[in-house]
């Protein structure tokens, strides 16, 4: 599959030889929505981003997205051959009333009956779930957890999601609140870090971020450790990143580096909890949050110091039988998700 | 149902009018084993207790069970109307494999393959669990979580245990490691307590369960702290127990009342992850270490402590849609638990 993250525009990818049942996974967020259209054995056979608009509201959003679904299927010639919707967005939600509830990057968008919308404008069945356990289900389906039946994702970006599988499915929670694994508490420390939505402290979420690198780094600058990043103290709120920690980490700079192993330490904590509690056997790093990733002497870096902390502090046997590496399908982990669990919700109902 | 827990030694209880086919819940620990025979509503028709003998091994304890079986169905006059069995120890264990690994309770029975050995002897399929999760599924099914699709048990012993239910399905784990929630990270600091049966630090159970209990106190008294209980440091090890705690918190003693709210509160730290993981609704505290439960005055500071923590932690939201309750069943939980589960799998295997 050609990854169609980084195209600029909407455009249609050509139609490969897979042939439909298709299946439409429609991620929704802040700024951006993506559409991807997804054959049976995860291919995409389209792909389309658009704008959000936040401020012209859902029902414009609805809209548009409606339009570009049906107008793609008449051009692809495949109408009546995509016969359910997988929708992705960012909690809270709720998920049995097909609701919005309070996401902070969607004002407007609270309390909108969204699956409602869909299913009227669309005539097909809608499958509803949070964004992050959206790309983990892509991930245990086409990815990183491919060849498993249990898995955990944890989603590192600004913040940390999570999304948990077992046996096949989705842990969404009584409150549509499940597999939120960035607000596990890896600190219980008094002055543990507060969340960085406000909130509780020690969640893992204000430590393994980059928000929550961000803050760290600055903690020590501001303390008067030295580092090449030092010069960027005194500047813009922004100017200090993740990715800045990362390329100076990687150029030597030794602050850098203890902020990418404290990073490591932080998560593995977290990835014992949760693994002591799933024990999924497969642990996904997703996110752009991984200091270059597998493909970098830093991100392996930062992966096996997860590992190692993980491994003082499980058991041999369950340490033997847990994977853990870095997620495959990137930032379109999100849509496929969406569309294979569209897939598999059509097909369990149809048994 | 009449609670069978308390019964000293082999008997059978008379047949309540319920009908036939019944379920085995048989439950292996390191001293005693549970037998109990139970209708399709969770009703107790018979019930027998047999020690162990763990010296004598597996073979002779798998010989007494089934003739213990064979001959009770026979009395009762119900042979052929036990379709399933269901089979509980303590990990660690393979279920595929359907063997005990290397139980500390029962070191004469590691490696022994007890499912064949079962099925061998009595014919028909034995569903074999780990002895905490089948306390949740008996929870699940007919005890403080009856009302729900999913919940979290901890059962809170020697040490803790735990068994976690996601929509309907128990979490036993790639490794049959699931659910083992006595060994989630609670205190991440260098000088976290260390976990009772060795290994890491700061795990829940070092601070949760009996043993933990009695070890947090042991500290306080070490450093000088005043106490009802300061006599008894000097005294035989096994002289300070965690039922003694909850006397003396009852009498008043202000150490043994602070012992009772720092447990809830490393308790509401534990609580707070899992349902960040988790959101299962129901989180149920079941076991003996329950200062007293919901019927006495120190239980119910105990729980709303936890209840008060994990308030202070979670989202509003989250928090509105959490009940956390004590268990309900008791020590019968387990078998119940057992023959529950040999139902469920016998009817989805006949669908």
């Amino acid at each position: 599959m050609g990854s169609p993250t980084d195209h600029s525009g909407p455009q249609i990818i050509q139609l490969t030889e897979s042939e439909p049942p298709y299946y439409w996974g429609v991620d929704i967020g802040g700024t951006g929505i993506k559409l991807g259209l997804v054959d049976h054995s995860g291919q995409t056979v389209a792909y389309e981003k658009i704008a959000t608009m936040e401020s012209q509201g859902p029902e414009s959003g609805v809209q548009r997205i409606g339009d570009l679904v049906t107008s793609t299927e008449e051009t692809l010639g495949i109408v009546g051959k995509v016969p359910a919707i997988g929708l992705g967005a960012p909690g809270p939600m709720d998920l049995p009333k097909g609701l919005l509830v309070e996401p902070p990057q969607l004002p407007s968008w609270w309390g909108f009956p969204i699956v409602k919308a869909f299913q009227d404008q669309l005539q097909r069945p809608i499958s509803f779930l949070n964004d992050a356990n959206a790309a983990a289900y892509g991930e245990f389906w086409i990815g990183a957890g491919e060849h498993c039946d249990s898995m955990l994702l944890l989603t590192l970006g600004t913040g940390v999601g999570g999304g948990i599988i077992v046996d096949g499915e989705l842990v969404n929670g009584v409150n549509s609140f499940g597999s939120e694994c960035g607000h596990i508490i890896v600190d219980s420390s008094p002055h543990a870090r507060l969340c960085i939505w406000g909130g509780g402290r020690g969640q893992l979420e204000a430590y393994a971020s980059a928000s929550g690198v961000v803050a760290r780094t600055r903690q020590l600058l501001t303390d008067g450790e030295q580092s090449s990043l030092s010069g960027l103290l005194g500047g813009a709120d922004d100017e200090l990143t993740a990715k800045k920690v990362y390329v100076e980490a990687e150029a030597g700079d030794a602050l850098s580096l203890r902020i990418v192993d404290e990073t490591a330490r932080w998560l593995g904590i977290g990835v014992t909890t949760l693994v002591h509690a799933l024990d999924p056997g497969v642990v996904s790093l997703g996110g752009a949050m991984n200091f270059g990733g597998a493909n970098c002497p830093i991100g392996r870096r930062f992966l096996n110091g997860i590992i190692e902390e993980f491994k003082q502090r499980t058991f041999e046997s369950v340490f033997a039988g847990t994977e853990i590496n870095f997620a495959t399908l990137g930032a379109d982990a999100g849509y496929l998700g969406l569309a294979g669990y569209a897939r598999k919700e059509l097909l369990a109902a149809s048994k």
